[in-house]
């Protein structure tokens, strides 16, 4: 396996600036994200203060970003990514897909998540807790799982799940009717209150009921920041850095919103470029 | 004396980022700087990783970042600031025109000056060594000063000076030959070494005379920050900051190259941006 200098992500203002800085700084790079870049800033209505580009909109302002990691020449990987495992000396990306990717540095730049893990998320995570539908599947083969979905992108690891469990419970987050094909899913438009269970997940708590389950798999568009990479340390939704946008795991920077507030689009890509050249500074330090 | 809410001392990216940022946020606001905004951007050749103005030359950048701001009726007040003293709940700025103005909070923007103070220049601050002509002209009537000379900017200070004081030493340490209509002004093109003096400053050295003066003048682009204000704590030619650019004066903060590196446009945008809000939010907290 291959091993990146630098992964990235997140494509949101603070990926794209650290993509962009990186590449002029000749690192192999792999930027993981959205297509559209960003679907929170797709639907701005008007950015009136990143200085250069005034009163433009949202659409607008993901069309300027996109013609210019075009012209340097920046692709966006499109996907999740579920873990990030740090070993020591380089890191290993859980991919959606199930792939795993190496890379000697990463930069976090997956924006904040509102809210906090559910009561029970983190007790059963490994043991009946998932983030990740492709990768924990097979554990789950002919058993009853529950999927909490924060957008309609994750209606297709619904249907991946149903081809290989025996029932899918599904609760959406988001507004939009799921259409399912599959006739052992069942949707139902609950609050997720807890995850109960003794050495693994027995039950889902709603606000109306219970669900028997073997499988919780928590899909949000983005993951608690500890929850995304085991061991690193957080203070409430924010990654805890400094000025360098370092973390207390060498070689893994921060940069943007999981960087705490204000939540602000310049701010953003101002730290996605400082954190690019702190991880170019970290890679320069390493014994050849 | 009124008193604006926000004092921005810098045109660059930081000084503009925040101008903006604490305009839509309806502060009173004055932006001291340089009709040019940015000596520095206007030559840039190209700037690649300003996210969203993909190759673009510093002096298109100027004509970039000038357009936003007159589209937002920020005006410019081209003068130099030559201190700031924080007197507990607000901040009164010296102009380089002698004037005073008040703020509640002060934004310092003004980049980083490169070098150290000159020997004995932190000694005799107030005893013979000046930051600005117009304050401290009258103090030097009928004697002999020393103008060290960091722009041709500065020659208008001198023929000033030439104006009051018996005779004047200048030293440009620029290339272009100054051209002084004024026949007491002496320009000596030598490197300056030393203040030098007992109760109050006597000689200037330089690399290969010395000069019996009252005062030097020493007029840099920009002055090192402790100098600028006093108090303001600094760690090298940067001042101590945190992520929200707070400093060890409350109601004190910092963007762009005076914070540290990298020296960067988008970072130091992104910084002018979380120090406006800082502000703001400082400002929000105050007893009415």
């Amino acid at each position: 396996m291959s091993r990146y200098d630098i992964a990235i992500i997140g494509s949101g203002p603070a990926g794209l600036e650290a993509a962009i800085t990186a590449k002029i700084r000749n690192k192999d790079i792999i930027l993981f994200g959205s297509k559209d870049l960003s679907s929170k800033m797709l639907v701005a209505h008007e950015i009136q203060n990143y200085l250069g580009l005034p009163f433009i909109s949202g659409a607008d302002m993901v069309k300027a970003f996109r013609k210019h990691i075009e012209e340097m020449g920046i692709e966006v990987t499109e996907d999740k990514i579920t873990a990030v495992y740090a070993y020591g000396d380089f890191f290993v990306l859980q991919r959606n897909n199930g792939e795993m990717v190496e890379a000697t540095t990463v930069i976090l730049a997956t924006g904040v998540v509102a809210g906090k893990p559910y009561p029970g998320e983190d007790t059963f995570l490994g043991r009946g807790v998932s983030y990740c539908a492709t990768c924990d599947a097979p554990l789950y083969k002919g058993k009853t799982v529950a999927v909490i979905g924060g957008s309609s992108h994750e209606e297709a690891e619904a249907e991946f799940l149903s081809e290989v469990c025996a029932k899918v419970y599904y609760f959406p987050l988001y507004k939009d009717e799921p259409a399912f094909k599959a006739e052992n899913i069942e949707v139902h438009r609950e609050k997720p209150a807890e995850i109960i269970g003794d050495m693994k997940v027995r039950t889902l708590k709603t606000d109306q009921n219970e669900y028997s389950v073997d499988c919780v798999f928590v899909l949000r568009d983005a993951q608690f920041p500890g929850q995304l990479v085991p061991g690193l340390e957080t203070e409430g939704n924010a990654v805890k850095t400094d000025l360098q946008m370092t973390t207390n795991l060498p070689g893994l920077f921060v940069a943007g919103d999981i960087a705490g507030q204000p939540y602000q689009y310049i701010k953003s890509a101002g730290q996605g470029n400082i954190a690019a050249l702190s991880a170019v500074n970290y890679l320069a330090k390493l014994p050849k």
